[in-house]
């Protein structure tokens, strides 16, 4: 019963994304769909690809919580257009919540539109949201074993960041146990290493990021 | 259509989990569900109960995880008896895998059952899975913002438990914001403050749960 009715709902998503990944094309939109656990540092890493992208290109926002609009806020007070999404206890967006948001944003003056996740290395991995990128987030503290815990998440996505770097001599995390074990189940996902506290390691990704600008 | 779905399975799962909660009364058994986020640090967390307690009380563990048997493999490292339960996908543990699960384990000889949920802050929260106590971790790295941003898992806990907690000085983490906090939605929580590599705070933690031994 269980297994029928998400299908349903996942091919209700695919159309929708379809549907988004067309318009954003024809917009010339990049979007990126951050993925990664609560408190990974999705948003100070959203920060920091703001301030080293925004004075070549216009950038917007969509933050999804649960409840609260604490990160949206963070965005605002940098003077990016941002759109709070909340899922009222939903574990994940979905290609018709950000297909109903984008009309709140003139998208002929966005070049990357930025959508931070529910925080939340199971759920948001199963839903395209016509995304161009997907980008999950693994931090030092919780340590080198997610890719084999959560596969689908590092799977599917297109480049995986080891972030709060800078924690590395905290932790015991061995960057190869996670190197080896994307190799095994996602040969083209791009590794990254990042700081974001302090930016350490952020010009590589945001060099990387211009590859698909489509503007 | 999703919303009544889940009501359904909400519905189905708080039978299954009555009947749980019968069957482990009888058997006096105390079932402890541990959530929190993907390396929060619930695994180490709960070899430190272990440790303590094994002198005193019989001990099993369930581990639910996407894929794997890694937790599950420490446990058994420790002589404890231990069923892996592989949820392939879904982002949290239902009463009735629960109750699959428990022949496998001598119930009569069992003083407290600790289960490992899903690493989520959010899915885990609405499955009430046959437990006397659902215990939240927060782990100092994710930042004091979650009790804000995942309120149903905070405001559902009977403890929560601040842990990596050494890691205090290397990030900012106001302990007061998440106090306040649970003090709004669930001014019944009691919270413990634990650093379970070195086993600092866990003392008062083990205390707290002989309370609840039920043999």
């Amino acid at each position: 019963m269980e297994i029928k009715v998400v299908r349903q709902i996942l091919e209700w998503n695919a159309d929708c994304d379809k549907e988004l990944k067309k318009l954003l094309n024809e917009k010339k939109v990049l979007m990126l769909n951050i993925m990664g656990s609560p408190g990974g540092g999705k948003t100070t890493f959203i920060t920091r690809i703001i301030e080293n992208l925004r004075t070549k290109y216009k950038i917007g926002v969509i933050e999804a919580d649960i409840a609260g609009k604490i990160d949206a806020e963070k965005m605002a007070d940098m003077g990016i257009p941002v759109v709070q999404l909340n899922t009222d206890g939903a574990c994940h967006t979905e290609a018709e919540s950000i297909k109903n948001i984008l009309p709140f944003f003139n998208l002929d003056d966005i070049d990357i539109l930025i959508v931070e996740n529910i925080g939340n290395l199971v759920c948001p991995a199963e839903f395209d949201i016509g995304e161009d990128l997907k980008i999950a987030l693994l931090s030092i503290p919780e340590g080198d074993d997610k890719v084999e815990k959560y596969p689908l998440m590092f799977s599917r996505a297109d480049a995986i960041v080891l972030s709060k770097y800078d924690m590395k001599d905290y932790f015991q995390f061995d960057d190869n146990r996670v190197i080896n074990n994307v190799k095994n189940n996602n040969s083209n996902a791009v590794i990254f290493k990042i700081n974001s506290s302090k930016g350490e390691g952020i010009n590589t990704f945001v060099n990387w990021i211009q590859n698909y600008i489509k503007k």
